[in-house]
């Protein structure tokens, strides 16, 4: 039967290591985790109790196709709280997931044939997602000296729309509010819409991150309850759309998605009272990142720009190699340790780039990175 | 900011009536409730236990993108256990709904500007979706004396693609065994790929619902948890795809969507076991199906098609009205009962149709019944 030549994306070249990884603990062997990008957490107890509650209580069929309105308030709720904005609840559309809220975004926004500009290193699916749904990824090799982040020299001229992300995967870098503000006007000069993909917010370390709706009305602002919420399985979260989109967004919705799911939304809301839980996970990441920052340098991984957000650090390891997969798979086979090679993130430059993850326990880090420091020493 | 022209799709015209429902329901009064295409039951009490318990042991973080693997071979056993065939779990790819489904497999045949056909009356996000991802629906008006089903001879040369449907909402009718053979084999002389959406199955009265998979192989089958297993908030459905495509719409949905609600796969897996549960429901269909086809000719409704499946009734009003909304809004402001206009369904011939549901209590479609009867009487 018929493929579409849209369909016949990249495959995830992180899957290889994720398998050979498995592989490894189904034979016996203890491996830590520094390849995933999610909690070890689960949902803030708060959230699976008020779903259990739930529950016992009402039918949880559909609901109306931007989220329950208690949910958008309270998100609303969020950008005051956390950055001192009002934000018109009416402009919140609940998402499956930020993947959910991509979809609805890309086809609110681009035309088939449209250009979307991005940066590299980047999360890879945004490139994906375009393609499959005939969209033409323009891809923003970005410097170093930037710390990885697009400047507007950076874009060019006839693009329709530029995908920004802060703090970023794999780099943990982020935009201020200058920089930011800078891309948005030069994202605006080209009639380019702006998407701003925010789903590490909550997860800084040294100064706060500047949401884009700080700067300007007029973009995409994408968020989610995986990262910060600790809800990575729950495939929740949403979108802050500007006011005169919010028709187009909900048709849409409606039709490719009916609803976010209920059970996700009644555990998403609950989930936003959960500070305290949510701050003690906050605090492992924090004492994970020190660790890193510390031992990773130590083990000879030394070229990193340290983060200042997300759970990643990004390192350049040119002077160790060109084959970063070949190089996981050594130090998955060598040090028991499962990490990301760059290639996902930056097709043209990740051979020579390695993305470390710290979001699992702190005992796992230190364990990790005795390894690698063990493991660089005999190599 | 800009908005594309594929994001321009029709709005849904039940919502007006839905609008006014709610609108007469915070007034104090009371509706009976025949527009809804969803079950009134809770997911069955085993599916909710077995999330309570997962959510007290595990993260639930993302799953594999073509979901739980316990879940994929559970659903393969329903081939074996409702058609009698065997399916190779690999086959089977589990989706956010089958709105997930449809967004997958409409990318993974198709490429922008291809065409593909449906029939009318239909499930009216069939088209919204195909418009939204740049694709061209082709409307097949299909005949009363088909029971609003395609036939090969409806069918355009020069489509990638053909829906369909069976049970098909809105009419509830159903294609036998020869029928969806001359589909396929129709679909497959033009080059065309076929989907077949059998979203629901399970909820059949006089003769069961024939799988797309008993005639053919090359053909992408949909369906859900919604229905049948009564979890339609919970946005969990499948799809089983040719061996030679699953590939490709792994990679899709890796980047698309990450992996389904693990939450709901927990649940839907749990369903999949409680038959006994399931089966009362269904008598609840079926006695409110005996009830509406007695009661709704009594009540002036008489040109239906006893339905084969689903829980809906679509009557031709012609003898009544040429414009269903306005008569929708009227029953809703006479009898406080409301229904869906045709419209939705089928743009050009829905002004002359009504579909009633019966996929709540008795006592509800008891009471809606007599309502309509009295108001038909007094007009």
């Amino acid at each position: 039967m018929r493929q579409s030549a849209r369909s016949q994306i990249d495959p995830f070249i992180v899957m290889d290591v994720m398998e050979s990884a498995r592989a490894a603990e189904e034979a016996g062997r203890d491996i830590v985790h520094m390849e995933v990008g999610q909690p070890g957490t689960p949902a803030p107890l708060g959230a699976r109790r008020a779903l259990t509650d739930a529950m016992g209580q009402g039918s949880l069929g559909y609901t109306v196709a931007l989220g329950l309105p208690e949910l958008r308030a309270r998100i609303a709720q969020l950008y005051a709280d956390w950055y001192g904005i009002e934000v018109d609840p009416a402009r919140i559309v609940v998402t499956a997931g930020a993947s959910g809220a991509f979809v609805l975004a890309f086809t609110a926004l681009f035309e088939a044939g449209d250009k979307v500009a991005l940066g590299l290193p980047g999360y890879p699916s945004y490139r994906q997602i375009l393609r499959a749904m005939s969209l033409d990824p323009v891809d923003i090799c970005t410097a170093e000296a930037n710390r990885y982040q697009p400047v507007p020299s950076d874009l060019p001229d006839d693009i329709a729309g530029l995908i920004v992300a802060s703090p970023a995967n794999p780099s943990g870098t982020m935009l201020d509010k200058a920089a930011m503000a800078a891309l948005a006007d030069a994202a605006q000069a080209r009639g380019a819409a702006l998407i701003s993909d925010e789903i590490y917010h909550g997860i800084e370390y040294e100064r706060r991150a500047v949401s884009a709706l700080e700067v300007t009305d007029d973009v995409y602002v994408v968020n989610s309850f995986s990262k910060y919420f600790s809800m990575t399985g729950w495939r929740i979260g949403w979108m802050v759309v500007p006011p005169d989109h919010v028709r187009t967004v909900e048709r849409l919705a409606q039709n490719m998605f009916i609803c976010p799911p209920h059970a996700s939304q009644v555990a998403a809301l609950a989930a936003l009272d959960c500070k305290d839980e949510l701050e003690a996970n906050l605090a492992v990441y924090a004492e994970n990142r020190r660790l890193m920052l510390e031992g990773l340098p130590k083990a000879g991984f030394d070229r990193i720009a340290p983060p200042d957000g997300a759970f990643y650090v990004y390192a350049d390891v040119s002077h160790l190699t060109d084959d970063s997969l070949a190089f996981a798979e050594e130090i998955l086979e060598e040090a028991d340790v499962s990490v990301t090679p760059g290639l996902d993130f930056d097709p043209e430059r990740g051979g020579t780039m390695l993305r470390f993850s710290y979001a699992r326990s702190t005992e796992d880090i230190a364990e990790g990175l005795r390894r690698l420091e063990s493991f660089m020493k005999s190599r």
